[in-house]
């Protein structure tokens, strides 16, 4: 049989061994579940990544805490209140909520080692009802579901602006068996590269340790996650965070290209979908920069973040101009008479000059909900290259968040 | 008599010696003078400063070249394209504006040290049509008027999605006996720090050799159009240039402190002039960061230009979450315990905590033109402070920039 991976349903309940559930707690005003729980059978190896952001959010400062002994029995998340900027009493409140979670599992003599990891999205500064969340925590822990409708409760429940829950997992067939890879994610605002800028709770069944688990988590993240760009604001609350419990019975050492490999297709897959879900996106853009003399990934950046290359994508507008002065801005070098950009597949800038590419016929190829964006700095395979997610700029952007707290 | 700064009007024409006027070229679709220039009566030490990206329009790269003598008669500037990114024959239809300019005011005899700066702004990559560009100068010259219609005229003539012209001039009132300097800019999108990310002319009677001005140039424009963003897209067609004619009589010499402030008043004026006027801007925004450990205008910079930030300010949300959010995404050191933030001159948050400050009030206090964002972040005295001036984003923001081409 051969080595392959395939997609499977199921999303983090695919792997063996998890359950997840959602209830609503009020912390949210919609009558919409605002608190999801993940929960592994038994005690896995846990590791996270973080946001950089120096202003950090409870779940942030306590999870660093937590994953020093590199496990964790679950994980409760809570939408509608970032748990952030508001005190000493968010550190009691993230605790509470993760104390709750642990006694409505296990009852009241769990032992200290049965750590449920916390995270928190929603708006910062103001305090978390404690009784809410607690509350809240019981409630998903009893409503915890067997398989597929576990986890797209969980998806739903972590949502914010995002209209569209994100799921997704893997099977990695190899010659020793089968083992399951699955993620939910939440992202649309707030997310940009320099971690990750969104929540993204991942599961497995192999069997990996903590350090290594760690390494591949990172590194996954810094292939996907962080190539992503909705509006280049970091957020207060952004992690990743992943348990391994183990029960396919398939050992993962150091150094499994076939593991990374399968982590890295989860997280990209969830990336996409965060990208495509931007607040107000219209459609999912792909920025390639390759022949790049320095950092090809921050004109990467730099051109999917541009306000006027986003809106531009928005209008169906072929104005590579901008994605020049974008690529100008970048602070990297960049030479237009050695320079290439195509735009939805069609060559529109060549060394110096425009092509004869039809306008017309390049905006009608702008009108899809998948566009390329691809510039070539001339430097040939010396040069670096690099990839960037992200969407467009459109009304209703700010729209959303004109209005987010009101 | 007491030494004073005054505002008067009259804009690039109050200073003696200067006309200005401005012509239809048909470079743009609307029937809208595309076409201003400036002229000194005779030679005027010149000086300029160009934008920092790396792909340059054909004006930034020749009036380099062109101010290496310190000399220009005038400013000859075009409208509705960029001439930029569309090969050599960019260079040669700038170099014709600039010839046909000279031809018009002085006859084909003319010395070839009488030399015209350029500038163009507009659609990035297309080929700006010589013999308009031509025709446009040369009428632009025949329509040459004294005093302040002259300045109006040639304002208008170089805004593109600019709603109102901007003009300002001040008289410096001194023992000696009294100068002026006067300007005219326009903005609006794409205006970002580093450098001037729009297009400034200023004029001066006062004498000041062409190294003085130059250094006298650099200083304004780094305190005040390099403190203004509005979508963080720095030109490929940035510059400011300023022409010294001396006719007032009056002798700069290097480090007057007056000369070197009323320059910089002339300039904070207009660039908080683009600011307010940035593409569907609502209000003006000024960011003031003060007690940073780090570099406070980073972290000024990193807040006016958060989307998240700005689609609140249009939203009259007083969402200071967010703005510590950016603070903390700056890469600067914030502490929230030993932060406090101002909104709209009401103290929303102090040291890690939401103070008790009506978020109703605050909303309503947003409501303003003027909108204040001050941080503190705790480093006292010791600590470095900046200002930023911004606007808010709104519906008109994206629909500008979606439909800027077609």
């Amino acid at each position: 049989m051969a080595v392959e991976i395939v997609f499977v349903e199921g999303g983090v309940c695919a792997p063996k061994g998890f359950r997840a559930g959602s209830a609503y707690a009020g912390i949210r005003k919609v009558e919409r579940d605002d608190v999801a729980v993940i929960v592994s059978e038994h005690d896995a190896n846990a590791a996270g990544v973080f946001t950089r952001n120096a202003v950090k959010a409870w779940c942030v400062r306590e999870n660093a805490r937590r994953l020093h002994q590199g496990m964790a029995r679950g994980i409760v998340c809570n939408a509608g209140n970032a748990n952030a900027c508001n005190g000493e009493k968010g550190r009691a409140a993230d605790e509470a909520m993760a104390e709750a979670a642990t006694t409505a599992l296990l009852g009241p003599d769990h032992s200290p080692a049965d750590t449920f990891l916390t995270a928190s999205t929603g708006v910062i500064g103001r305090a978390l009802p404690v009784e809410k969340a607690k509350c809240g925590a019981a409630k998903a822990i009893a409503n915890l579901i067997v398989g597929a409708d576990g986890s797209k409760a969980a998806a739903k429940a972590i949502m914010t602006t995002d209209l569209v829950s994100k799921e997704t997992a893997v099977e990695v067939i190899t010659e020793a068996g089968a083992y399951r890879i699955g993620g939910i994610a939440k992202g649309s605002g707030m997310i940009a590269p320099n971690m990750a800028t969104m929540l993204a709770f991942l599961t497995t069944d192999a069997q990996v340790d903590s350090n290594s688990l760690d390494a591949y988590l990172k590194d996954a993240v810094e292939k996907t996650f962080n190539c992503v760009t909705v509006d280049g604001d970091t957020s207060t609350n952004d992690l990743a965070l992943i348990l391994a419990n183990g029960d396919s019975g398939i050992l993962i050492s150091e150094g499994d290209s076939l593991f990374a490999e399968a982590l890295a297709t989860v997280c990209e897959r969830l990336a996409k979908m965060i990208a495509r879900d931007g607040e107000g996106a219209t459609k999912l853009v792909e920025v390639n920069v390759t022949g790049c003399k320095g950092d090809a990934k921050r004109v990467a950046r730099t051109i999917a973040e541009s306000p006027l290359v986003k809106t531009a994508l928005f209008g169906n507008d072929p104005n590579w101009g901008r994605v020049l002065m974008a690529a100008g801005r970048s602070g990297e070098p960049v030479h237009v008479e050695e320079t290439t950009v195509w735009l939805a597949g069609h060559k529109v800038f060549e060394k110096g000059l425009a092509t004869d590419a039809d306008p017309d016929a390049v905006s009608r190829a702008m009108r899809s909900e998948d566009v390329e964006i691809r510039v070539d700095l001339g430097w040939g395979d010396a040069g670096t290259s690099a990839t960037m997610w992200t969407c467009d700029y459109s009304f209703d952007y700010v729209k959303i968040n004109a209005e987010y707290t009101t």
